[in-house]
Formats: structure tokens, sequence, C-alpha cells
């Protein structure tokens, strides 16, 4: 054994990848100039700073150097990248334990090197890793430096001072049993390790890595958080159970609860747009995407313990690089047969209660992903975003998600952490693509009520192979009282040269009298409003609580007549128009809306908002997203800019089944959605169309 | 002789190039695809259509295809390629002469293929090149129909109708020219061709190739209307000379007027940025790049005629092809051996009077790149921005230019023509990065009179390599009246391993109180206005004219105190920070805009504007934009968010010579400027800092 992860025939093996091309060669050389610049700067241990500041960068990077520098000292056989690894932890035992507590920045408790404890955690699993390659490179006494000096300390925090902290199911957990557990083992003591597997009280049920393994996720393998915190938690969970499976091997860790890490890394990977980025469910930003480097790890170890599924394989083709290990060495070769396109499989990633719904459609990196969320919320990272949809088509997100309202690591925006407008506008429900009844978030913004209700999936369908469809439907009763709410999110290929349509439908169900507002984020420019439009003057903001105090209206299109109406505006991103087509029940007040009104210190982006408002009972808005043409500016080529579909009708043929009828240009679809039928194949048809 | 442009030699030395790898390899795979696809699709020849429309797109279409599977055939040797050609032009035989004329839509007179009559000349130079390639493979009957049903009434209009246009000095008239110049060749008709060069009086000298050669560009090769409009009239200039080269040797075209046309193709490649977009000068796409068309021609003929310049072949290893000919094959030799990267220096380019500097400083994709315009106004596109400025670094127009207000060939943009935003907005002087005089645009917003005036450069010193500092001095006194400007833009590297900061001095002088407003245009996300900010809750309109009826004011930053005051403001755009640092001589409110107000038809792009105002006779804005740190959201890195810059002190140390001191948190830099100096090296001195 070299190391907690890595065996002498690993690192042979890895070995052979030096200066090769190659995935993991292409690591190996990223990690040989990074480890090469800091031999140049020498030893560089500052003191403690500010979040985001460079004392915290500073630190943050020095965990990676102990670890990378370590690895590339046994891959090349060179004491030079292992003394250095070796000066950087001296200095840190040097200095650790006599170093105060920082001042707690957010509701973490505070670490010493860092303001939250979560980033010693981090910090403390990369220093494991790079001190368990040492081995023999240290002296009887630096090793006892380093372990009394540093590991202890930091070993004792954890398990005692923050003891209250060890056994939470969260992805803070996570990382702080895989760091007790890789740092016990780097230093070859039981107790912290079989704390880190099994919990405080031993039971393996209600802390420790077993319990997270089997708790954190759902049988799906589904992260609650969504895929931003998701691709974070995967991290340590894939380095843990590395570890024990080349330590604890009698865990058969890669096989508990019917392989969860496995269906964990599956189902982080479904939600993956067709670019790579993950779609900004929940707290997220815009541009996290599978070159993360615990992607990077888990996608190997995936490729490397369960198979080298193509869609998988898929994506380590757009990775930049690899996990330099065993399992990285497997991807490399796999990423070298792979075929240059695969179909990628719909998904439906049950929670245990509701699911989120991937739809997909097509090949390659033009492909179409419909995402719609029927399930739980998120904990204190959740977004009111109950039905909420989100969709990826042709090299960009088409409608759009926020994201999260942070500018992480910058230290002049509140030292990079959440932002008082994340609770303000990004958490609302009229941040995302959904309506929201009576300019009120769902669940009253309130998290606890959310954690306790969830959405339900009542049909999911993927017959894009026989006809072109793609469909599900959500629902939920209580995310406010007294309105049931219902979506349909179909992806329709008519023309398979063309891009498929996105059918919209959100039935909104009451006694009472509501205003329901349909919303949803378009990017780029607004090319027309068809059927007239007036633009205010002056800008005046919309409402003034749950996300509408930060929108501003900037014009409108008025319903004419007093019964159901349509509205059509078309809008250019990127190469490609997209014209939204919407047949109302009620008479709706179509809005033009701009993100960024009270926003005293710039926190928010200034993003494009469509908003199309009823007063009913019950309502209906079918909504379809037809996509078209083509335009390339530094060419100055444009083709078919309007919309081929002229109307939308649509009929309630009873309480619950509906008929739309899309008129085109060139004749009529029509299809009959039943949510309440018994299979896939009647939920929705077709009829008498020229389909 | 195998076609106007391309001997028999000249056809080997293309086929050898026949699925090869390098820059004529490709273009011949891609003009393979396109004709290609045509011979699938057959031959299409629509009616007439409006601008933008299939139509119109199609007849664009064709005029290339006549060409490409003309050229492909003889390369080749394929005769279904030569069918297609030949087909195309006997359909257009068939119908052209009974087509009544199109309904005029702007200023230029009407062709019967298309709304103005220039895309008709460009149709003829693509159809003329096509035939004059068929050779044999045409019979006697077919060549008579296609030119007495196409050829002669298409030269009769040009020549005839619209003779009144044809000796127009004017991008357009280089195109009727070389239409009609190319066509007479084609054809075998000497008046034509005699008339295209020599004008209608055949002296030369009022109209005609040479007179345009002569008198359409500078003696330095600059084009007045900037290089949008530049990079399309140097198409046709290069297509006509090489011709001229086979056909009419006796001329001496490509060394006519001390090399006009070598020159003019410098100067156009002169003012590409460093990711090979054009400056949006006057009326311009910002996306327009030296990968259109007439640049890729006009690159190989530099190459091919007047030699591999290292900075031009470096643009053409930019470029994803090359122009079909025997000089497109010389530029793909000299971009075989290109080295990786090569200074690129910086250019004055005269107009006459005034000029357009391009400072550079930096290697590579990521320098920088300064413009400062003061010479003349740029005729019908021209736009009000006398002593504007703007900046190109790390791969970012950092200082934006708007360009035009038109979305091109985009059928329900009016048509894809200019949008009456353009006139409201576009050219007026406040969407520029300038100082604005009483909220009017310069010259009163009059194009006669601006085409009267023109602006100075008093300075211009390159010392990049001796102490890192590249500077112009402009000025102007006629803009307004009573009011007289300069503008000193400094490119100043302290650090090599950082971006140079940029300098930018506006001095105002008059006898009189003015509103003196310097505005600028950031890309990207405000970080934080340092030292307080005021939102405005509601949004109001900033003006009613010039411009400002198009900008909303979204909140300020008032000055402290009666006398000189700071501000500073840090935006994020990509990966990097900047910081303005403005000292202003006088009290400044700086705001924060946007753009859109008053926009009814959604022409305008929402963004960011800043500016800063002053009311005084004669005031000084000394105002630095630090480049800074480093940001990547999807690895959630950050370094250096804060500025360096602490202050700006200035001192007037007479009439004309200031005295500005950064000081850094290291310390300072004092520098010199004196306009009125009589060497570049006195220009600008350093003094007593610690550089």
């Amino acid at each position: 054994m070299t190391g907690l992860l890595w065996t002498q025939e690993d690192m042979a093996l890895i070995r052979g990848h030096v200066d090769q091309p190659g995935r993991l060669g292409q690591s190996l050389g990223e990690l040989t100039d990074q480890v090469d610049e800091a031999l140049t700067a020498g030893v560089v241990v500052p003191g403690q700073g500010d979040p985001g500041s460079y004392e915290h960068n500073t630190h943050k990077h020095n965990a990676k150097l102990i670890e990378h520098a370590a690895l590339l000292g046994r891959v090349k056989d060179n004491p030079a990248y292992l003394d250095l690894a070796r000066d950087l932890l001296l200095k840190y035992a040097r200095q650790y334990r006599s170093m105060p507590y920082q001042v707690a920045k957010n509701t973490n408790p505070p670490g010493k090197l860092f303001h939250q404890i979560l980033n010693e955690h981090i910090w403390l699993v990369g220093a494991s890793l790079g001190y368990s390659l040492l081995g023999e490179h240290l002296h009887q006494d630096e090793r006892e430096r380093i372990e009394s000096g540093l590991f202890q300390p930091m070993l004792d925090m954890f398990t005692v001072t923050y003891a209250h902290d060890f056994d939470r199911i969260h992805n803070h957990g996570l990382w702080a049993v895989a760091a007790v557990g890789l740092c016990g083992l780097a230093i070859g003591q039981t107790k912290p390790v079989d704390q880190a597997i099994f919990g405080q009280d031993g039971s393996g049920e209600t802390g420790g890595f077993l319990a997270q393994i089997d708790r954190l996720f759902s049988p799906d393998g589904y992260y609650v958080e969504g895929p931003y915190y998701h691709r974070f938690a995967v991290h340590p969970l894939c380095l843990f159970a590395e570890a024990l499976a080349l330590h604890r091997p009698e865990l058969g860790i890669h096989e508990r609860s019917e392989q969860r890490i496995g269906r964990s890394i599956r189902a982080l990977l479904a939600t993956a747009y067709p670019d790579g980025t993950f779609p900004a469910l929940n707290d997220a930003s815009r541009t996290m995407d599978i070159d993360d480097e615990g992607v990077r790890v888990a996608l190997a170890v995936h490729i490397g313990r369960y198979g080298a599924v193509p869609e998988l394989v898929d994506m380590a083709v757009q990775q930049g690089g690899t996990w330099v290990h065993r399992c990285g060495a497997v991807l490399a070769e796999a990423v070298q047969a792979a075929p240059a396109t695969c179909p990628v499989p719909s998904a439906l990633l049950a929670d245990g209660s509701g699911g989120q719904a991937h739809l997909k459609q097509g090949e390659g990196a033009r492909r179409h992903h419909l995402v719609v969320s029927a399930g739980q919320h998120g904990m204190g990272h959740g977004h009111f975003d109950l039905l909420g949809l989100s969709f990826f088509s042709g090299g960009r997100e088409r409608l759009t998600e926020y994201g999260f309202c942070r500018w992480v690591n910058v230290e002049p925006k509140f030292g990079g952490r959440y932002l008082a407008e994340n609770e303000g506008y990004a958490k609302q429900s009229v941040a995302h693509n959904l309506v929201v009844v009576d300019q009120s978030s769902q669940h009253r913004g309130d998290h606890y009520l959310a954690d306790e209700c969830h959405g339900r999936i009542e049909q999911f369908v993927d017959r894009s192979d026989i006809d072109g469809l793609t469909a599900v439907c959500g629902s939920t009763d209580d995310a406010y009282p007294g309105v049931a709410l219902r979506r349909h999110g179909i992806l329709l290929t008519l023309d398979p040269s063309a891009p498929p349509l996105l059918i919209d439908i959100v039935e909104a169900r009451s006694g009472d009298n509501h205003c329901y507002d349909y919303v949803f984020n378009p990017a780029g420019q607004i090319i027309r409003w068809w059927g007239g439009y007036t633009p205010r003057e002056t800008l005046d903001v919309l409402g003034d609580g749950h996300g509408y105090q930060h929108l501003w209206v900037v014009g409108e299109q008025q319903s004419t007549g007093g019964g159901a109406c349509e509205h059509a505006m078309t809008w250019l991103d990127g190469d490609r128009f997209t014209t939204w087509h919407q047949y109302s029940e009620h008479p709706a007040t179509a809005m033009q809306l701009l993100v960024g009104a009270n926003d005293p210190e710039h926190n928010l982006r200034h993003e494009k908002k469509v908003m199309s408002r009823v007063h009913a009972d019950s309502t209906l808005f079918v909504n379809v997203f037809e996509q078209h043409g083509f335009f390339d500016e530094a060419s100055e080529r444009c083709q078919q800019a309007r919309p081929d579909i002229r109307h939308i009708e649509v009929k309630r043929l009873s309480e619950e089944r509906i008929e739309v009828t899309l008129i085109f240009a060139w004749g009529e679809e029509r299809l009959i959605v039943d949510p309440r039928a018994a299979s896939g194949d009647g939920y929705i048809t077709f009829k008498g169309g020229d389909k």
C-alpha cells in the first residue's frame, strides 16, 4: 500500500500515463504544473484571514498541494515533491495548536484556518491523503510533530468540540466523517475510524458514514439539496468509500444499500445538461459543471467500480481531465474507446415521495433536456420551486434558472457568502419558471413548512422513439392552501430535423378567487411581442415581497376581450429564436419584467422575465415554446425568424382531460392529455392531426 | 485562363489542397459540403420577397452557389457541379427581364431580386465569377440566353438606369464598378470594363475603380465609415483588382497610389481586436470579425501580393478558412510556418486630417488594444463619437461600443434594416465612451456638419518596450461651439505580469458654464461602488433627446464636499475585475444607468452605463481603469477582487501640463502629461515615483 487510496499496482498503472495523451495524462500534466509552480514559490503558510481573502485561498490551496505534491512524488519518484508536502505539513503542525478559533460568520461553527468548520474538514481530507503517501519519507519525529501538532487537535475539534455536529445527516456531515475517517486511517488510529463509519453511538444508524449512505440519498440516489450540493457531497462519499474498500473491505461499501453509492453517482450525472453544467436547482451557481473535482472523482469511481455506462463515458469525453487514481485510468481507457455520440436516456429520480423528472431527446451537444421538479424541498438550500421547470436545448438554457444569489469567494461580495437577495429573490417562487399564486411564495416561503411537504409525479412517459413524445405530469395540493396545481411538461418532436416543441400546461384549481402569475425566464433579446405591446416609460416595482419587490415592470400586453386569450412573444438567444405561445382560459395581462429593483449592493443580475397574470378561481395556461430559425450575427445569416404556430385551441373534455390543438401554418396537431390515464400510452394521445 | 481570377496553374495549385489539412483544404471542404447539399436540393429560384425573407436569402445564396459550384467543378473536374452553376444561371436568365422592380425600402434605389441595388451588384459579382469558369461547358445558345436574359439587363440597369449612382465614391460605388467590370470581362465586352475602370467620363478621376482606389481610402488606407464597412468595401476592391492584374496587367493596379490596396488591407486589419472582431466604430455589429468573407479574401491578397507580414499571418492563423485562390494557397503555406505568437504593433491611421489611434500592448489572445478616434465623421454611417474610446483586454471588450441598432437580416426587426433607435440612441454621443456636453450630441447630431469637421491627433507615442507606455492625445474645438475638448488615452504597464492601467484624461475648456457628462460602458456585473451608493426604487428616464431618452437612472453616488472629488466602482466581466477610479476637478454626481427606455419595439439591448456629471466652465476628469484579480465561477476560484489604487491626486502645473499621482497600497506613481511637448519623449514623463 502506497497511501490511503493507491496500491503499488495502482501507482505503476498511473505512472504509465505520465506524459501521455488522454484524460489521466492530461490531469497528471496539470498537477505537475501546479506543483512545480509551488516548488518555485516555496512553502507559504499565512495566518488567518476573512472568507475569500488571500489567507483563506492560500490555506485551501495548500491542502490540495499537500495531496498533489505527495501523490506526484510517488508517481514520479521525486523526493522534491515529497519534501514540499512534508514541509507544508510541518509548518501547519508548528502553528495549528496555538492558532485561535476564527469568529463564526454564518450558522456553521468556526474552524481555525477557516471561518467555517466545513472548510477545515475539506482541508483535513487533502492533508490526510497527502500524509498517507509520505510513509517512510518521514522521520519518526516528523511524524509525531505532524500528528500531535496538527491531526490530533483537528480530530479533537471535529469529534469532541463539535461532537454535536458530527452525526448530522447532511453534506457537511459527510465531509466531517470522511475527514475524520481518512485521517484516522492515515495515522493508524482505530477509534476515529470507527466513529466515522458507525457514528458516535456505534450503531451505524444515527450517524457516521453508513448512515449517511443510507439516509442522505433516496433509494434512487437523489440528493434533496439539488445537483450543486450533490456534486459537493459525492466527493467525500467517493473518497472515503475508496479508502474503506481498500482498508475495511469487509464492509462491502460499494455494494451497500443496493449500490447506493453507484446510484447516487448516476442520479447526479443524470441531471447534467448537455453542455455539462448542472441545472441550478435550489441554491446553485449556473456554471457548476461535470468538470468539478468531485464529479471527476465520482465519474471515475463509477466507471472503475460500477461499469462504463455509455452516457457516462460520453460525459467523461466532455471532461478536461480525471482523478489521478486507478479508477481514472479505467476511465481514460473507456474515453479512448468511446463512440462519437450516444443516446442519453430520460430519468425520473424518485425521492421517496415525489421526484424530479429529466426528459431528454436527441443526441450530441445540441440535444434537449427538460427538468420538472415535483419532489421534496431542499432544506436550508431549498428554493420554493415546486413544479418548477427549466429547459436546455441547442447548447443553451432556454428557460433559465436564476440560481443562487451569491458570488462565491468574491470577498467584496459579503465574503463570498450567501447574500440577502438570496432569500429576498433567488429562493422565492417568482424567481422560477412556474405559476405563483397570490404573489406569494409556496409554503409562505417557510422552509420548515416546505420540508414537510412534497410534490407528486402522476405520469412519466418516454415514447420519443415511437411518436416523438416525452412527458411528465406533476402536482401539488399543499404549496398553497386551497389550491391544487398540476403541470404537464411535454417534449414533442414533430420534425426530427427541428427541435421538439415544449408544451407546458399548468392547471390551477380552487374554490376561491386567486391571482395566478405564470412566469418564465427567457435569456437574450426580445424580437417581438405579437399583437401589441405597451412599454412603460418609468419603471415601477411590481410588488412588495416574496421576490416581487426586486422586479420592475418594463411593459405589458393586455388581453383583448373578456374570455380566453392568447399571447405570443419571440426572443433570440444565441443562434436560435424561441416563440412563447400562450393560451389562457381567462383574460390575462402579460408583462415584460426586469430583475434588479431594490438592490442597493448590486447583488442581482439584470435579467428578463415574462409574467402572465390571471384572476380566477380555477384556470388553465397552455404554453408552447417553439424554437425556430437560425441567426448568426457575425456572418449576418438569418432564417425563419417567425414562428410556425398560429394559434392554440383548448377544450376541456372532462374535469381533468384536456384537448389541445396546435394550429400551424401548414396544418394542425391535436393532443388529448389525460393525467388520470392508467398507462403512459393513454396519458397523451394524438387525434386526427396531420402528424 | 480558366476563369476571371484563376489561371490553369492556379487551379492545379488549388487542386493539391483538396482533402488536405490547412486553411485552403478546410475551405475547399466547406465549399464541397455547401455545393453537395445544393446538388441534393436541386435548382431553387424563388420569386421576389421582402428584405430578410426566404426569397431574399435564397437569391443571395444562389449567387454564391453559382460561383462556388463552378469553381469546385473546375477544381474537382466534376461536370455535375458545372451543371448546377449553369442551370442556376439559365433559370435566372429565363425570368430576370420580365421581373418587375422591387419597391425601394430605404434610400438606395431598388433592384429586381433585391430591394436595394447594392445586393444586386453583389449578386452579379458572384454570378460573373461563376460564369467565367463555365467556359466551353456552355453551348453557344446557353451563353446567349444567359448574357442577353440576365447579364445585359443587369449591366443596363447599373450603368444606364442608375447611371447617376454609378460614379459615386462610396462602398456601394465600389461594388457597382466591380460588378460591372467583372461582368464585362466575363462576357468579353470592353465598354462596361472601361466604364468600370475609368468612370463614365473616362478620366479615371471622377468615378470608376481607379478613382475609388485613390479617393475612397486615405493615403494610410483608412476608410472613413469604419472597419465594419471597410471590410465590406475591401471585398470588391480585392476581387476586381485580381481580375485586372490578370486581364489588364498594364494598369499595375496593385501598385497604384503607392500600393493603396495593400495599405487599405493593412489599415483594416490593424483595427481588429485580439479576438479577431472589429471594434464597432460608427454603424457596425459587435461580432463582425476577420473570418468575414471579404477579410478572408483581403488577407489572402495581402499575403499573396504584398507579403506575409507576421501580424497578418497571425490573424490568418485565427481564421477558419481562406479564399479559394492562388493567394489563399500562399496564405495556407504561411500559416503552416507561423510562430505561436508575435508582437502586434500599435498603429495611427491618419485620415488626412485627424486619425484613429490603435494602441496595443502584449502578445497573444489576452493582449490589450485601446482605440481612440480623433478623425473624420463617417458620413451617413458616422456616429457622433469624436474623441471616443474603446478598450479590449484579456479576451473581452472592457469599455464597450454599443455598435449599430440593427438586427441584420432578422426579418421581423424592420426587415433587418437600420432601426429608428439607431438614430435615436446608437449614433448619439452618449452611447459612446466620451464626454457629452450639455446633454447634446456633438455637431448637434447633424451629419452634414460633422462631415465638415474632424479631430486632431496631437501626440502619439509607443514606448511600451522602454518604459511600458503607449499613449495618444486627441482634441477637437468644433464638436461643441465654444468648448475645446482634449483627451489623453494612456496604456501604462507597471508590472509586466499584470494588464496595463488605462489612464484616461479628459479636459474640457470653455468660457461659459456647461454640463459635462463623462460616460462609459462597462459590461458584466457591478461588484461595488466604493464610498456609498443610493439606488432608485423607480427608474426614471434621464433626459429627453440625443439618446438620453433611452437611458434609465438606476442609482447614484453623490460627491462629498464642494471641490474636487473621487469616485470608484468595481465590476466583474468574465474572469477579471476592473475598477474605475475617477478624479474630477469639480463636484461630480456619478450615476449608474441602464439602456432601454422608450423602446416600444425592444430594439435596444439592456446594457449598463456609468455617467459622471459636472457643471463647470472648464474641467478635468482623470480616470484610471485598473484591471485586477481573477474569478472563475465554475471552479469557485477568486483572487484580488479589490483594486490596488487608493487615490488619484492631480495638479495643474500650467495651463496645459498636468501632474497625475496614482497612490497605490504599495507606493505611488507620478506622471507629467504635456500635450504641447515637442517630442514623444517629453509628452509623458515620470517623476520621483516608485516605478
